[in-house]
């Protein structure tokens, strides 16, 4: 079944905030079996947000919105909505209720503003809402056309989402379709050009998969989908081939599937092989560690972080010595050798991974400009460094840093034990 | 001028993507007095892309599309775009030129997948791209109606449309514009219906300002907005007069106007003030100190951070008493004191922030349930701790664990000077 989106907020057009509940949407419906066709994002206006709910439901029939249903004067995808469906807007009980039970469980007096999120058409679902005050909406009318009506808070909005928009999805779209399937390969070290150079080579291959290329910091993804047009057994099958394919022709370069990030492939080695981590930074500020802790469960490998920003903390912290700093500065490879070494004997642990560059806007020179990085891993007395040049902003080199500090661990771990 | 945008790109529909891109454009054209009136988003697909591309035109007549010039097979905008011109494709010797200059700069040949990225309809300006393989085209047919097409790759875009596009623009628009401008005032702490509460109260006052409200896990922003409807001075100066409103009714729960960040507002403080800072964190794993260094300059007061996620960590790199652990647990006040101590003695630092905590989705109890997170802060010798219980999701905890941290020192500090 296909669907559109339709997400509400100037904020969002003005780019105070980034859509992420968009894709979201986009990944969990597809996942059902829901394709989302379109999506179409447009101010707190009335008449903007009537037009397009109009627009959508002449083409799909199915549509669903979020945003504009907080407690605030700027919140009027109610009012829109109703107004499409040429209804007026009276105080529901469930909606009421739903409100007050959560006002409640904050142990707080419903604030006045909140009545308005009360308000739904006659006729309306209401989808109680226990992670905020605004419930969500189901418009229908005798033609069968549907809106569903989310709030944009991320959080609120999954979990109606989860606990009763999908299923109410599938029991419209009579039953549950087969899902739209992808299979992601992911490397990094590699242009995208040269990627798609290798992956092209195979194309044939693949047929009728699609094949897209996603280029970002960590490295560049390439995204088979196959369309929910074969059954379950033989576009599983279809997937688990087109992959190997492209694994085969990227090689070494690949470091994961789907969802796995580097961070968490490479905890999944430590902790297979009972070994400890920890880690020296410097430019990247605590964003390494941060990274290798985004997923419960790093405890078991993960001992500990150093985020040495200044000089004095490399020496205190580290053991790093004053002479390696100053004869070669905190962005040299004898510094960055230090500080993985430095890692282990403080932290005590197995392996240390250290980074030290200049992420910028300043801090470069001609002989180290800004996205100069120097990487090192330790595991046990050895170290192995490397330097990187990255390109991009100070947020972009951080962010790359981070990813080529990993990628050299994944070097360090699989030599030693020939593939990860 | 109004423009509408299209952002192409299977990958986003699907939310392989969280789409950044419109959201930077959003902000930047505002700022030059150019509103984005609505927002599509379609797959890579010839005939999505040419339906909304003449859509779009058929309302404004500019639109700026990014996505779908790369250098692979899914990448169709040029074709799509050249068909809505009723044009044909060829290849092109500015954007050729553009091309192998980018190669030329990476040190590599150029791949023969490169060469669709010169290809571009009859009479089309080329936007040469200096950081990336695809050059930005700009169609304009006889009737004036113009499309600039950008490649979707963020750093990218943002060089094309800060070199070439905002003045190409600006020129169409007939000159420079009023901007649309927007005062946001940032407050963390408070519910976003008590904050609309309290707004309401001098929300007279504020017409004709357009005010939003924008929660996230960090707090509530209140965005005022000035359409660009009035004189330089004039529109200035009601800005300024309606955020001193909001702030009064908002009081102490204000951290930051527009873009402050409560990190980079603590740092101008610390730095003011001459002191230093080291933060020991556990459940948030290097998001703080990441936070931190998230702005250019933080050496000045940012000395160290350590990310002690096992306890013997707390122990060894903080000092931290085992018989605080064992008797009252890594999370507990006891400790997150110890922690932010350990900091200052061990960093040599003026201050230390601490942060232990649940983050989830285990580890949770009945006594400590998931999002219970001891704070402490301290300054020389004197600690002050606080309790929070967050609501929320592994990354949302870690957040506003993050930011809650960062409100305790502003506490701190604000206590010790009566006011930051």
């Amino acid at each position: 079944m296909e669907l559109e989106l339709i997400t509400i907020g100037t904020e969002l057009l003005l780019g105070h905030v980034v859509d992420g509940n968009s894709a979201w949407l986009g990944r969990r419906l597809a996942e059902r079996g829901l394709r989302v066709t379109r999506r179409v994002t447009v101010s707190d206006d009335h008449a903007a947000i009537r037009h397009a709910l109009e627009d959508a439901l002449a083409r799909t029939g199915t549509v669903v919105c979020t945003g504009g249903l907080g407690p605030t004067s700027d919140d009027i995808t109610r009012e829109a909505a109703a107004a499409a469906f040429g209804l007026p807007l009276e105080e529901n009980a469930a909606a009421l209720a739903s409100v007050e039970a959560r006002c409640a469980a904050l142990g707080r007096v419903m604030n006045p503003t909140n009545r308005i999120q009360a308000l739904a058409p006659p006729g309306a679902r209401v989808l109680a809402n226990p992670r905020g005050t605004a419930p969500g909406l189901v418009l229908e009318d005798a033609a069968g056309r549907m809106v569903i009506l989310l709030p944009g808070v991320p959080e609120e909005m999954r979990g109606l989402m989860e606990d009763q928009v999908l299923a109410l999805l599938a029991a419209r779209a009579g039953g549950a379709l087969p899902p739209v399937r992808t299979r992601t390969v992911r490397t990094t070290g590699l242009a995208e050009s040269e990627v798609g150079r290798r992956v092209d080579e195979v194309a044939a291959e693949l047929a009728p998969l699609d094949v897209a290329y996603l280029p970002h910091a960590e490295g560049v993804d390439v995204r088979l989908t196959e369309w929910g047009t074969r059954a379950d057994a033989e576009a599983l099958a279809a997937l688990d081939t087109g992959a190997a394919r492209v694994r085969a022709v990227l090689g070494a370069r690949v470091y994961g599937i789907d969802e796995d990030d580097m961070a968490a492939v490479m905890g999944g080695v430590l902790e297979a092989r009972g070994l400890t981590l920890a880690v020296a930074e410097s430019c990247t500020g605590g964003l390494l560690a941060k990274r290798l802790t985004d997923r419960p469960g790093a405890s078991a490998w993960f001992h500990a972080g150093f985020v040495t920003y200044d000089d004095r903390a490399k020496e205190q912290l580290l053991g790093v010595a004053h002479r390696l700093l100053t004869e070669h500065g905190a962005v040299s490879e004898p510094v960055a050798a230090a500080m993985a070494l430095g890692a282990v004997l403080r932290a005590h642990t197995d392996v240390g991974l250290a980074i030290t560059g200049i992420a910028g806007p300043g801090g470069g020179s001609v002989e180290k400009p800004v996205g100069t990085v120097w990487l090192a891993a330790a595991m046990g007395s050895s170290v192995e460094t490397r330097l990187v040049r990255l390109p991009g902003e100070r947020d972009e080199v951080r962010r790359r840093a981070a990813q080529a500090a990993l990628d050299l661990l994944r070097g360090v771990l699989m030599d030693d034990t020939q593939g990860v």
